[in-house]
């Protein structure tokens, strides 16, 4: 059965804030086994759970905040608009991408693709 | 060669001014030979010409106002937030999907996939 649009929605917030303020075991207990992270669109896709754990473990000890902008779903998949924001010593970056997942029947993340660019990420 | 953001930007821009005012020609000519259209994700993606053009057939009659709010753009990909007001006598309907697309190397349309359901869907 397909996962309902309030489970998917769970899981997106959730992944915001485990981006934003979690450790890499609260982001990979997000995504199904053998999912796949595409980020950004174009790079080389990670289908390992090795090379998941060392995406997210690159923003890990960071000082982030996230924001859940804009969340549109549709079947098993959702499209949504987030912000993260970084602080570097007195400055801030802030990256605002819209993400594109697939859920399995458990609104576990099969899949997730990054759409994004450098003029996407700002600092002030 | 990899079109450019710029590129792809000017597309998805005429994208939404053509759904909302223009023809369905307007709207095809954005479209590569071959493009699929799944709108809303978990639909059957439409395959052909003529498919495309009974989609997009149904709106091209409709007093509609377009508007790009959010664009991300990574490689050959966009995915853009964008609302579409239609008047339906005294009412407004607004629609404001997430729309994935890809593009060719001259930066027409070889897939859309919409992500919406009917909670985006606004009377007022």
């Amino acid at each position: 059965m397909a996962p309902s649009a309030e489970d998917i929605r769970k899981t997106v917030t959730r992944y915001v804030e485990a981006v934003a303020t979690g450790t890499v075991d609260d982001v990979l207990a997000l995504y199904a086994e053998g999912a796949t992270v595409e980020d950004p669109v174009g790079t080389e896709a990670r289908t390992t759970e090795a090379s998941l754990r060392e995406f997210y473990g690159i923003i890990e000890p960071l000082t982030q905040t996230g924001e859940l902008l804009t969340l549109k779903i549709a079947g098993n998949t959702a499209a949504f608009h987030f912000s993260l924001v970084t602080e570097l010593g007195d400055k801030k970056v802030e990256l605002a991408p819209i993400d594109v997942m697939t859920f399995d029947d458990d609104a576990k993340i099969t899949s997730m693709k990054a759409v994004w660019s450098q003029e996407d990420m700002i600092t002030r």
